[in-house]
Parts: structure tokens; C-alpha cells; sequence
């Protein structure tokens, strides 16, 4: 495609927080990814934000010498126009209404989670729709394009645009492998790069299924170090619990930091009701990171990436996205964790349902690498998330009552059918304004 | 095989309070089912009730003028010689060891269930070596016999036979489909010949996916009369507690009444925390029962099944086990639910696997009719059973401690590793004299 | 549905010569299957055989004393309105083309095998547009009646209708499993009720996987009687060669008739180009026959099914149509094996194309049982059959040169692409009267 | 494993005219793959030839300046001796049994085909038990070695490992994709590593999905470039006979030179047949050459690989082997065409059997990508060859004569049951001495 004119990328949501992380990355990037334009789109509610981090973007830039050309708009038909690559980072009703999701479920005790959990739900309802009416514009604008979702929940949003759209151009990413594999890497203290997990699984619920140290496999090595207590693995914005050594050795693969709010979910469920009366919500807390961020940004001497953005959670996103788009670019075939169509790589998935799952990055595509099937005791958890995500975004798209509570009562972390049509209506009401296709039920309630 | 010499079938836990019910049915057939003779099996801890009800079976079979010759014996291997059937309804423990099962994980806010939840592992962990043992005594001295196996937990018992021995002539069996039938008759004031049930799941995880009226599909309006309060279905030894209407026409199956330890979480622990405290677990509520019948049944002028042996829950369980044996000897292909070997009739699930669903039963054995998949929204619960069925069947036959407890964390009902190894050493201790296959970790440990 | 109104049936190419097979079982079930209606649809060219059959049909009633009203019509709408069962049997071109179907590729070299070989395609090129038709008025003028379909190719027609419409409710039948079934029980000089067969595979591709007499396994011994030159087992329209022995009890299951002109390819060819030479093709030998038979049928004295009916290739007819048309209106859940859907009941065949397979008829429809997979040394060439038929489909709906060619070529009997080619033409050629939809080629080539 | 100590590897067959290909690579790469000893193995009546290319080879070496030490040896299990990489490349029987495996079916009007076909059969049949012999050798003395097979057929032989022992680490592994990919590379004039295909199928039976340059999909290009008689492509020991150029582009896929005996069978044959009578088979041409090649060896001035090796049909083959060995040793994560195990890779496919198919090659093996489903028209041909393989390496492990038939007469290639017995006979007997399993047959036959 795009010979030698130069790359357009369209960033959606381009107001972020995390932006100055895809900027840096794209300028170090530029000798092989040479982005001739970058728009960044944002809605108008968000156009301080995005006035904000486009100056700084367009600082960064200058500070570096590269020929980037940075757009700020609101119109989004305009940027799409033409685009060789669009990411999504948006946040549908912002962080008020990821602290609605973390927070109404709490009072039911029951976890909210924001991507997997009931809160994953609604995020979900208000998402879908949106990412739908993108992939819409993208066939008419830009129908060569690559649309590259970090919008959570990125497994439920790509499950979405594979059962509701024909576009198939389309990459989930998440940088929770990566971080497991630094901490991988950080627990053996070697590079990172002679460290390689066989990633497999969904959105969040991704496991090491191996763990090789140049080439041998070191996995028993790393879960007998994990449940140790010598070392232990997290990320900054999910509780270090620890595991219980035993199981995790049985179990036999690597975790994600998002599983153990289905393996710890009691004390989980504790430590996030301490934490919400104490500090806040991790959406609270985000919300004060923010905003300190932001009056950084705003500092017309800040010329590059702060390093206060690395508290914020998003550690490796940079480097996940831009290795993403600068593979399928130019077609290095390396191996990368993404979420895409399963096509026969992890057994007992549909093959048409987006997993999780390494696979080698071409201009073509991400190709995924089989593993067989899930080791038997993983599998249980991935079907119900599976089936959480497919009959979460039937919901999305039809607006249908029941489908969404039939969501949110088979959720793992929701514990019975009665609890979870109060949680469902509660959080169906507070959200309301983002949820247009559910309007229709206001009527005949 | 056979030829009109009468049939021998043999009864491994021929003390059991339900063998009034089988002798019942075996006499009520006795023209198509020519039963020559019943050997009635028990260990000599059972001896006393072992005669009790032998000397009621004689008594019944005189009764009715057939001559079925009743034979009681603690030599299992002399009776399991040539059999045709051997049947298996045995308790490794006895209640006291069900009692168990369901009062320790309450200690920990945990439902027992002691079928497929925390009791149902240690269940299975009791009983699974000796259906083992009993398979292996089959082999040499009634290759031909079919093992007709009514002990819980019969998914996983089924499960265990399929994985860990070369015996293909097993059939699991199960009174819930049965139940579900003959309760939605009744609440369509129908007959039950007229009603049919697509049958599909795994044991006390079985779902109905269409009920038919004279063959008319019947689903909806049967859900929605469940769901209106104008009727309930629900099985004696179950807590009726109501299902949330939404959710329950939106899954658009029948449950079966085992789900509601999974879908009614909560409110099936409370329940079962008051009924506890209050009457004792159910073991409890079952021995009280059990002194009852035993003492009615030493009566020498009781020649019939009594009436109160209804309230012991097992309704319908003569039948079902009648049915099956007369349909395997005299070829019917009629229609019955049974746990058989999936072969491919529920999609998603191993082909290999234990499954419950409608089988066309003939001389050679239940033919599964495909059913294709799951509806999407209960595939997870399934798929959670199933692996926990097969991380405990390994278990049981390795004695491998970690691996039983990751069966145990892996159970829907256990909310994190940590609580799960508190209950699983809990209960490993309490039930250490009925699992040899585990002494070898008293000395490491 | 049909409450008590009596039943209205409609047989598209009512003229056909086997119509008063059909009448004669019509009647004979008239008590449990009680037809009001019975409608005969034909086109005009076929008006003369119609109504020849018609009055035939007209006298069989009267003469039974049954009060079934017979419609004679050339408006097949008419004639649709409010049917409850549709059966079809017609023939596109007539036998006309049908001997042009096996003249053609004998020119060649090649066995035209009028349903699944080159013949077969053409047959299927001129019929399933007219399928496909008569599915459209059918989803307008009776939704819910069944689509009986016994116009071959009935395996490559019935999954057409799978793949191209969006019509369920079809069932192909064919009466080579039962002939299969007569021909056992003959061999084994036992009534065809004591006998029981396994058959899984495609139409004119079905294999006996099993064969049971009263249950007991006889397969063994059934093939080798087949191969011991005591008897043999073939239908009265294909030659008799005999099987290679070790080759048939090394395959291990019973092939059907069609089977030969796979496993016996260089001898059929030999055989069918003398008969050809000889006494004329098939479908010119039938042509004789049937003018024969026409002229019965004009005898007004003629008031029942004529005996010379029974050389014309089509025994067992009635009885596999009447059963499954009763089985499915009175919900008898009695095994017949019929093409339907396999949803997963062979392994290796996709879940949503059309196999022949045992099934259980309820008034649902069939319901097939899961045999597993085939036997390994079978799966090859049943696939080929099924791709062939998927590849045709797709040309007979579209009309695509290309696509036809290919089917041509991937059929087990054609010996080469540039073959292929040749016959692929020759044949486009003569038939492109029945083929408007590749007559957008004309204009081209 | 093999720390800093130098690489071992044995080739057994090493007497092979190919040997000097693959020194010349080992020599090429010694400085990514330090190989300290390398171990020609042959039986005793290949010590002749063993000495003249053992000679070769130690002057190569010297020739090149690398510290590699030959060693030769008719004693395998000394020279597997803790092996980290062992190559098979011999021919049970030498080139004669080759001769009998084209003359004997060319005998009875059929292609003989030395790897899929029926000469294919019996080659497996000679090769099989001594594969497994060496498998069983390297669990006792290497059972850390990797076993690269290039023995042909190497498909079935692959297979045969999967199914008959328990060894895993084998990869089997054909020129005729990287031939494949160098014919494009050429047909487009362009450097090969700009070309990149998307491999899958079987050995021999391999197609090109997609064809990729510079990462855009240039298919549809390449197969209109391939019919239109322009550019051609195909393998030295293979005829260029022109693919019917509608049919190749509606496939849509490139097949492999093998392909052509499947789709072009007749024509194939009759030149067979010519070429036969003319110059003789093609084992009787390659006779020829190697004597030559043999009578260069001899030559102690040859210090280098002579040119004329490359007329022996081998090319690629030392690029093809020496890189898979690097991968495997460096864990370099590129992606190869190889056979390995399924495990999900092609759908339809079982996933224990051995596929062709592009892996990423890592020092823990190679990891299939997964294709999901092969083209329709594709799959019949696929399995039918899969089913040959899985029968034959049956009939090669327990030497029934049944079994061998079976396979015989479900190749594609055989036309009928009877002629696969009069050629299974023929070859059975030609080759006895070599056949050690089938031996009890004598006695009884
Ligand atoms: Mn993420
Ligand atoms: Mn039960
Ligand atoms: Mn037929
Ligand atoms: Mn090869």
C-alpha cells in the first residue's frame, strides 16, 4: 500500500492521558515507521484534554526532529480519510463512569472490574456501539486501514466486531503480556529479551502456558520463584496478593495479574472494599493521577514523555503498540501476543472468536501459532469469560434487557442470578446516558 | 449373549436404603426382565442393614410369586461371577462421611454439594478407587456384564472409568432428568409420555434444551410459567428458592436443580448455613431418615416397598434404573438420558468425555444424538464442571496432593486458593481412613 | 400443527412413474397418517404423464375406499398454499438428460455416475436452482411444512439448501439404506425387523458401520458371508462385480452399492461401456421401461400399483417415504437414517453440511446420532464426495464456469483437469437448456 | 542443553550420494552452528560408499579450515551415543527396491509414486520398522537429540512416529516447499526472501495458500503468471505437463509438483509409461547418476561439492536441513514449512497427526501456525492421502496383510480393489527380504 508517502495514523480518544506514550514511541520508531501524519480525534467534551496533550505532542516532535505532522480535531470523518493505521483509546463516559463501574458492584459485594467483571459489562455496552460506528466510517473512509483497539474491554470489543460487523482488519492489544514478561525477566534478572512465554488465553485472562530462558523451558523454575516469596509479579494497578504456592504449582502455567480476582476473588473482594474506603477506587485514584498528569502537560517546557506517566498503569503500552504497527508495517513476522481471530489455535474456542494468543505479525496480519488446547484445569475460567463476552456483546448491539442480565449473571465474579439483576439495574440507570440502544426500555418500565 | 437363562445382576451396595425401590421395579418388569437371580453385595460394616433389607427384598419378591432368587453375600467376587449387571450404589464412609463433606466447607462460607462441589471432590475421591477396583474385578470375571453405576458422583465416577481403565460397557445414571420430566408434567397437568425433554450437560449440570408437548416445542411456555410463580419445580432433597425471571428466560433452557448452587450462590449458602444450624446438613436430615426406613423395614409383616422411602430423594430412581437394564437387555432404542461417552454429540466438549444426554439405548449400548452445542451463555458452567471432573478423577487415582487441590480450587463454588486449601487439608484429614491413595503424604508432610 | 384437519401433501413432479409406489403407502397408513389432500404437481411438458398417473392414483384411492382427494395441477403455487408436507421428485430434462449425464463422460473414459460423479454434477447444475425455487414459494405459501426431498443428487440438493437458503426444515431421503437392510436380512435369511444397521456417511456414500441382528454385533460375520461368495448383496440398477474379499473385511464395514464405482472404478467403466454399447445406458434402458410402465398406467382397469414397478430401481421407495413422513407427523422417535444436518453427529465433517446418518424422527425433525468418526480407512474418500458437493452447490447457484470446472475436476472418478475440462464443456453444451444460469457465459466465450 | 561442548550429530544413511550437500552447509554455517563431531552412519553394504563420501566429506572439511571431526561407522548405537541431532536419509533397500516400487504398478497401468502412492506404500512399509528401531536407540542413548527425518515417505514416516511410539521430538522435512517458493521467486524475477508462503497440507501434498511479496498477496498474480505459459514451475524429477489453466486458477491455490499425480493422473501415466520404456524409471535414471556422482567422489582432488549433485533432484535440500537444524539449536523464531503435529494447525485434520505446514522454529521445537480451514476443493484430496498414511504405517507396524491391502486400495492412485490386490501381491513378494513383519505370512499363505 502506502509507497513511500508516508504513513497516516488516526488515533481515536487522541486526548488521552497515555498519548505521550504512543508519541515518544513513534519518534523513536521513525527510521522504520515513518509517520508522515498523526491525528489525533477526540469528541468535544475532551477537547481541553486534547488541546493539552496535542501541544505537547507537537513539542515532543520538534524536540526530536522528526518530519511528523501532528492534527488535532473533533471531526473524525475527516481524519479517517485515507488512514493506513487507526488505535482507539477512548474512555465512553470517562473515568466518572469507570468509577460507577468499580464502585455499584461494591455495594452488592461483588467486584467490579472493569474489564472482565460487571464493570467490564457496562464498559462494554457503552464501548461497542461506538467501536461499531468506527469500523462503519473506516469502510467508507479507509477500508485498507488497520484498526488497532487498546480500548478496554479489548477482548469483548474485538469478540464484537468479529460477530457484529465484516470488518477483519482489526488487532486487540493489551500490555499485559509484555509486563509479564519483563516481570518474568525482572524475577530471573536477565534481558528481556532472551525471555519467551507461549502466551495463550483471552483479554486479561491470558496464561504463560511456557516460559523459556534463551530457548529452555524455565517454566516450573519461574512459579516455584513466583510462589516463593522470594519474587513475586504484578502490576501497578492490581493488589500483589500472593498466591497460594501449591496451587499455582499444580496449576503449572503463568497467571495473569488479572486472574487472581478470579482465584482470590474473596480476598480480593476485601482488599478492594479497604481500598475504596480508604483511597478511593482504582478509578479515583486514576482520576487524581490524571489530573496531576495533565497539569504537567500543560507545562510549556515539558518537551518530552514525564516520567509520573509510568504510575498511571500503562507501563509497556508504547512499546506494545508500536511494535504492533511497525511489524504489520513492515511485515517482520516476529512473534507478538494480540487478540485476534482463534482460527484453530487454542482448541475448544470457536474458531471464530477472538483470543488472546501469540502469533507472528505479517503485513497480512497477525498469523496465530497453534497450542492445542488449554491446559484442562485453565479451561473452565476462559469458556465462562468467553461466553461472558459473546452474550456481553449481543447485548451491546441489540440493546436487549435480558441478554445483559443474562451477562451479568453468568459472570464468574457475580454470585447469583438476584444480585446481579440488582446490580444490573442499578448500573443500567446510572449509565444510562452512554447506553442509547438500551432507551427503549424507559417506556414499557 | 444370555440366551433364556435368566438374567444375574449383581448390586455393590446392596444395603442401601433405595434397594426397596429397585426390587420394586425389577418385579414390576419381570416378564420382559427375567432377573433369575440378584445378588445383593455389601462390606461387613454393612452387614446388619445388608440382611435387613435382603430379608425385605425376599419378602417382597415372594410376595408377588416371582422367582427372582435373592442371594446376599460379602464375597463381592464370588457375585460379580458371569453377571449380566452389576449395579453400583454404594457409599464409601457412609452418611457420616457425606456429613462431612457438607459440614466443613460450611465452616469456611462455602457450600459442600456433595456432588459436584467441594463434598462431591472428596466424594469422589473416596469412591473412585473402588469403582476402579470393582472395574477390575469385572474384567476378569464378567467381561460382558454392563456397570451400571448410580453412585455419586456419577459424572466423575463416569469420568474416572473412561480415563483410567479400558471398561467401556459403563452407564452412569441419574433420577434429575427424570425428575425434571415428571415435573414439568406436572406442571403442565399432562401426562409424562406426552412431554419429551432434549437432554443435554453433565451430571446435576444437565440442561433441558427443548421440552416438547406431543412434540411440539413447548420451551418458552414452560420457562415462562417457572418464571411466573404460578408454578415451581424443584426436587425434594433441593431447596426451592425461586429463579430471577429475566435471567432464566433469557438462558432459554431448563435447568436442572443442581444449578442453583451455581446460579443462586449466595442465597444457597445462606439457606444451607441456616438449614445447618437449625436441622443439620442434609446427611443429617438423611441418617434420621435412614434409622426410620431401616427400623420399617426390619418389620417382618412389610412385604412392599413403603411409602415413606419417597421422601429419601430418590424419586423416580427405580424407574430410571429399570428402564435402562430392560432397554440395554431387550434392545428398545428408546430414548433415556444417561452419562455416556460424548463421541462428539455436545460440541466443545472433549469427544472422550463423561457426558449426560439423551441416548437412543440399545443391546450394544447408549447411542448419544448429537446435539451440537451448548447455547453460548452455558458453556462455561460446563466447561468448569467437566475440567473439575477430570483434574479430581486424576486425583483420586494418583493420590497426588496437588493436584486435588487444584480440583478444589477450581470448583465454581470456591472463592480463592487460599480458603481452598484450608478446606481441602481439612477435609483430607477428616477423611484420611477412606483414602489410602493419599497415606503416602503423611509421612512428608 | 395440522390438528385433525387431515393432512395436505404436495408432490412436485407428481407424474413421475414411482408417484403410485407413493399412493400405495399413502393408503396403507391412512389410519395413523390420515391425508385429506394430495396434491400432484408437474410442468406442462410433463401434463400427459400427470394426468395418465393421476387417474391411476384417482382409481388406487377409490379402489381403497380411503377418503384422500387427489389434485391434479400444473401451478405449483397453487398447489403450495397450506401444505404440510412437500415431497419432490422430479427430474429436470427428463431422462433425456439423464442419458446425456452418462453418454457424455463414457466418451471419455469416464463412468458418468449419474448422483455423485460427472453426471451427477450436471444433474445437480440443472436441479438445485429449481430446489432453490421451489424453497422460495415454499417460505411464502407454507412456512412450516417439511421439504421432503428425493430428487438426486440428494446429498449435493440438501446441502445446497443448507448452504444457499435459509430453509430447515428439509430432509433428503433415499431408499438405499433400506435396500441395504433388506439385502442383509435376505443374506441372513431372517425378517428385516430382527435387523439393525449403523449407517453413517453421505448420500450414495453411506457406509453400515455396524450391523446388528437383535442387538448383537454381526458385522463381521456379514461381511464375510458378502465376500465368501455364498451371497451378495446389490441393488437391482447397479452391477453385481463382487468386492475384493480381504480389501472388504480389512474396510470393516458394509459399503453401499454406490461404493463400487469408487473402490471398483476400472471394472464399473469396463462393465458400463459394453452395457452401453449393448443394451443402452441406464437411464435408456429406464426410458424403456417406463414407456412400458405408462402404458400399464393408462389400463382403467388397472386399480393398484402394477408389479413391474419393482424393476424400475426404486424398491423400499414408499416405505423409507411414508415412514419418515409419519414418523415425523405422529413424533414417533423410531431410527431412520436420512440426510440431514450433521451437527457434529460425524467428526470431520462440518458441523453444518448435509450427511446421511442415522436419526431419531420426531415431529422436531430428525435428530442424528453421534457415531464418532468414521473409520480412518473411509474418511478420504467421503470427503472427497462432500467437497465435491459443497463445490458444486456453489457453481449451481452461481453459475460461475470456473467453479463447475473445479467440481469437475475434484470428483474421484474424473482422471484429470484436462479430462475434466473436456466433459466439463462437451456437457455445458448439451445441457445448456436447463442451465440459464451459465448462460451468461455465451455472450463471452 | 549442549553448553559451549560443540555440536553431535550423526546422519544415518550416510552414505547417501547427498551427504556433501549437507556438509557443504554445515560447513557454511559452522560459525552460528559449531558442530565438533559428525557421525556417518551406514549399514554394511553401504561401507563402500560410506568410505568414498566419508573421504569427501573429511576433505571438504580440511578444505574449509573447520574444527569438525568425521567419524564413520556401521555401528549406530556407538554413534548415537549422546547425539544432539540425529538426520535419517537412507533407502531400505537402495535404489532397486526403488526400481520394483515404479516398475511393479506401472506393470498393471498405475503410477508407482515412491512417497504417496502405491511404490510409496512399500517404501513406507521397508522404512517404517526401522525408524522405530532408531527411535527406540535414542531413547536409551540421546534421548535429548532431535530426530530430522528426510527419509521418504516422510510424511507417513512422521506419522508413523506420532502414532506408533513415544517419541516427540521429530520433525520431518521435504525440499519441495522451499523449491516452491524459489519457482515463484524466479517466475517473479525478484530475491527469494521477498517471497514468503503461507505452507499447509501434507508432505507431498503441500500447497501454497497464499504467496506473499514484500508481504502483500500476490496469488492470484503467480497462478495467472503459472497458467498462462509464460513461466512454468516445477522440480527436476518431476514433469512439466501444464496445469489446465481454469482449473488451477479456481482452486486459487499453488499446489506441488506431486499434485500432479492427483490431478493430472492419466497423463502422468502414459508418460510414465514412455519414459519408462524409453529411458527407465526414474530410479533407474537416478542409478545412473549416482554411479557417476559415486565415480566423482572417488576423485581425491574433489575438495568441494561437484556440480553435477544438483541434477539428482536434491536442491535446497542441504539449505532446507542445515537451516531447520540452526533454528532448532539458536531458537531462532523463524518460520519454516515442515512436518510436525498438527495439534490445531489445519482444521479437519486430526490433531495428533503429522502436517506440513509453516512453523515457527524454536530450540523447544517447531510451533505450527495455525491455517485454519484448507480450501474446500483442497481437503477430500488431503484426507484420502492422510488416511493412506495412517492405514499404511499401521500395516508397516503390525505387518497385517490385511491392513497393507487396505492401504493399497484406498490410494487415490489405485483403481480398484482388485487391481490393488494383484500389485499389493506383487510388490509383497518382490520385496520379502526387506519385510521382516510380514514374514508369518509365508507360513500360512
Ligand atoms: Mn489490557
Ligand atoms: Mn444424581
Ligand atoms: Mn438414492
Ligand atoms: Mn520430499
Amino acid at each position: 500500500m502506502t509507497e513511500k508517502k508516508g504513513i497516516k495514523i488516526v488515533t481515536i480518544g487522541g486526548g488521552s492521558s497515555y498519548t505521550p506514550e504512543l508519541i515518544e514511541g513513534f519518534i523513536k520508531r521513525y527510521d522504520s515507521l515513518p509517520i508522515s501524519e498523526l491525528w489525533l480525534v477526540d469528541i468535544p467534551e475532551g477537547e481541553d484534554k486534547l488541546n493539552t496533550v496535542g501541544a505537547l505532542a507537537q513539542r515532543m516532535v520538534e524536540e526530536a526532529g522528526v518530519p511528523m505532522k501532528i492534527h488535532l480535531t473533533l471531526d473524525r470523518k475527516e481524519a479517517l480519510k485515507g488512514a493506513d493505521f487507526v488505535t482507539t483509546q477512548f474512555r465512553v463516559g470517562l473515568l466518572d463512569a469507570r468509577a460507577k463501574d468499580e464502585r455499584i458492584p461494591l455495594k452488592y459485594n461483588v467486584i467490579g472490574q472493569e474489564t472482565n467483571g460487571p464493570g467490564g459489562l457496562f464498559k462494554g455496552l457503552r464501548t461497542i456501539p461506538v467501536i461499531l460506528d468506527i469500523v462503519q466510517d473506516m469502510e467508507e473512509l479507509c477500508p485498507n486501514a488497520w484498526l488497532i483497539n487498546f480500548t478496554n474491554p479489548a477482548g469483548m470489543v474485538t469478540e464484537a466486531i468479529y460477530r457484529h460487523s465484516n470488518w477483519r482488519k482489526v488487532v486487540g492489544l493489551c500490555n499485559v503480556p509484555v509486563g509479564m514478561k519483563m516481570g518474568v525477566a525482572q524475577m530471573l534478572d536477565v534481558d528481556a529479551d532472551r525471555v519467551h512465554i507461549d502466551f495463550a488465553g483471552l483479554n486479561h485472562m491470558v496464561y504463560g502456558l511456557n516460559i523459556y530462558l534463551d530457548g529452555e523451558n524455565v517454566t516450573e523454575t519461574v512459579i516455584k520463584k513466583l510462589t516463593s516469596g522470594e519474587a513475586s509479579m504484578t502490576m501497578s494497578n492490581i493488589m500483589d496478593l500472593g498466591w497460594q504456592p501449591e496451587f499455582l504449582q499444580s496449576l503449572g502455567v503463568l497467571p495473569c495479574p488479572y486472574h487472581r480476582y478470579y482465584y482470590q476473588t474473596g480476598r480480593m473482594l476485601e482488599k478492594e472494599l479497604e481500598e475504596a474506603a480508604d483511597k478511593g477506587t482504582r478509578a479515583e485514584v486514576v482520576q487524581a493521577l490524571e489530573n496531576d498528569l495533565f497539569e504537567l502537560y500543560k507545562d510549556e517546557n515539558l518537551r518530552g514523555k514525564p516520567e509520573q506517566l509510568e504510575k498511571r498503569g500503562g507501563a509497556y503500552y508504547s512499546d506494545a503498540a508500536c511494535n504492533l504497527i511497525d511489524s504489520l508495517y513492515n511485515d517482520r513476522k516476529d512473534i507478538q501476543p494480540v487478540n485476534t481471530m482463534n482460527n484453530g489455535a487454542i482448541a475448544s474456542i470457536p474458531n471464530d472468536s477472538a483470543v488472546e494468543v501469540n502469533c507472528v505479525i505479517t503485513k497480512d496480519g497477525p498469523k496465530p501459532l497453534a497450542v492445542g488446547d488449554l491446559p484442562v484445569a485453565t479451561r473452565g475460567l476462559v469458556q465462562e469469560i468467553k461466553s461472558f463476552e459473546r452474550v456481553a456483546s449481543e447485548a451491546a448491539v441489540t440493546g436487549d434487557y435480558k441478554t445483559g442480565l443474562l451477562a451479568m449473571t453468568i459472570n464468574p465474579l457475580v454470585p447469583s442470578d438476584h444480585v446481579a439483576k440488582e446490580i444490573f439495574d442499578e448500573m443500567l440507570e446510572a449509565h444510562k446516558d452512554y447506553l442509547p440502544q438500551f432507551r427503549h426500555l424507559e417506556v414499557t418500565q
